[in-house]
């Protein structure tokens, strides 16, 4: 991670377009012209401090160090979580289908599990992951896993209203449908604002930085929604398959049990992972250019941009 | 709180005393020299960012202005899911007792809503809502209203193992008493560690802060949780009191999913409110002296150089 000098201006003075740095011997000189918006307080205080976000290479090692352990960790986690989905309704419900039965609703869990928790989690994830790629190239993968998961999702959701038309279980009453109907219509609708917004390239700067907070705010409320969704499902699930035995702790339930406390491990480790302030992606010499001459573009305490 | 213009330095990069600012026309002219230490990485990016702690007073106003909004919707939300909670155990469920039956069990869904919902997201809003007080005033609040919620939700958990043990109903089988168990044993851990690090005096302030993040990270993570173990609390109800007419969107069905989703907008709108950075606790004088180490600090308009 390369250190950063973050210089933050009160909002009442407007960033102008000329800002120098050289090297000088062993000294640094920066300088910056700012703009005194009409209504600028002339009055204000200069601070320096030393970041504490960008430590010391050894401190930044040691922080970064850690990352590839936890990355790691989402993706045991997250492949358990589709193995022991897939497992359990291959080996408990008689595997997979498309024809109505239960074997196509059996399609659902996995195509969930799969596309609105791994997936989803990995899109999030590359912002961390690809540190060192060029931004541009990071959001369209971004972009690209979020829309696997998006026909993935498809799939799943398919499956089981397919399956319940076929059998005439009707559609819509459960809180687990509920939530995942909810859930998966905000997810379309941060997936189109998120093209909108950042892969469309008339999209202007100040309005990519009003909708990012929301964005990421967003993106990790539906994550957790998504999570407790599954575990509803899951719940769901032994309710209509062992409510007889479920209470003996019979292998299924305790193998559903299992896969619940696994996704809550998975969407914690997520979490943590993109909340860590010191996980968060160094600035690159493309987006400083950018990020001098547009006049906004972080928000929060420190360079970043999931 | 008069604007600053603040730079925040790398540790790689030496502060070296010498820094002039001063004011041409409508522009405002900086120049600092900063020290390259021994080890210092030459390459390193330049920020320059709108801070958004101190802004105007206008945009302050604007910003907080809408904070009493979301304050008040979470009350609204909160209050809604604890009045919904009592009146359906209430009167679809003949109301409350303390006698090993039904009615004991009852107690349990009040309890959990009112302590793991509704008092553990006041108690996180504290520091958003009181933002004028002291900060040792609403740390002792906020510990206070954790422990109201720890001792509602002890009452909530007796409850129902008392009902189960009396009905000699099994414990701990389904994904939902996992779920509650898991949160509430960390709550009850992160409630101690909260104590120990931010209210035992002896504490370091460089352990404080090194435990920060991580309480405020897993304070939201066990909202969440919370939550979801509530959504699995009232499907699990639901199948075991309605199974037969649920999917037919008899009332009480309906209630509970209303419920449900009425729990995740107060989800939503506590974890919005804690994230967003306007709405931070701003810095107060005597905080700053002692989280800041800024080395040089100039007042006035007038070029100056320390």
């Amino acid at each position: 991670m390369s250190p950063a000098l973050v210089i933050s201006v009160p909002q009442t003075l407007e960033i102008d377009q000329y800002i120098l740095y050289g090297k000088c011997s062993n000294s640094l000189l920066v300088v910056i012209r700012l703009k005194l918006g009409q209504d600028s307080d002339p009055r204000f205080g200069l601070f320096i401090q030393s970041k504490t976000m960008d430590e010391s290479p050894q401190q930044t090692v040691q922080g970064l160090g850690s990352l590839p352990f936890y990355v790691g960790g989402t993706q045991v986690l997250g492949l358990a979580c589709v193995v022991i989905t897939g497992v359990w309704m291959g080996s408990y419900h008689g595997g997979y289908a498309w024809d109505g039965t239960q074997q196509e609703f059996n399609v659902h869990p996995l195509c969930m599990v799969l596309g609105m928790v791994f997936l989803y989690g990995d899109a999030i994830l590359v912002y961390r992951v690809f540190r060192n790629e060029s931004k541009r190239n990071v959001k369209i993968l971004h972009a690209v896993l979020h829309f696997l998961a998006l026909i993935i999702s498809i799939v799943g959701i398919v499956a089981v209203f397919d399956y319940h038309n076929h059998e005439k279980i009707p559609n819509m009453y459960s809180l687990h449908s509920w939530c995942g109907m909810l859930t998966f219509l905000l997810f379309c609708i941060q997936w189109l604002m998120g093209l909108g917004f950042f892969l469309f390239p008339g999209t202007l700067t100040s309005m990519r930085s009003w909708y990012l907070p929301l964005h990421v705010f967003f993106g990790l409320a539906m994550l957790a929604m998504s999570l407790a969704t599954c575990l509803l499902g899951i719940s769901e699930k032994l309710f209509f398959a062992i409510q007889a035995t479920y209470s003996q702790f019979v292998p299924e339930g305790i193998l559903g049990n299992v896969l619940g406390m696994l996704l809550i491990a998975f969407g914690i480790l997520i979490g943590y992972i993109v909340t860590r302030e010191d996980f968060r992606r160094p600035p690159h010499p493309e987006e400083e250019a950018l990020s001098v001459h547009f006049k906004t573009l972080t928000e929060g305490g420190s360079p970043s941009s999931p």
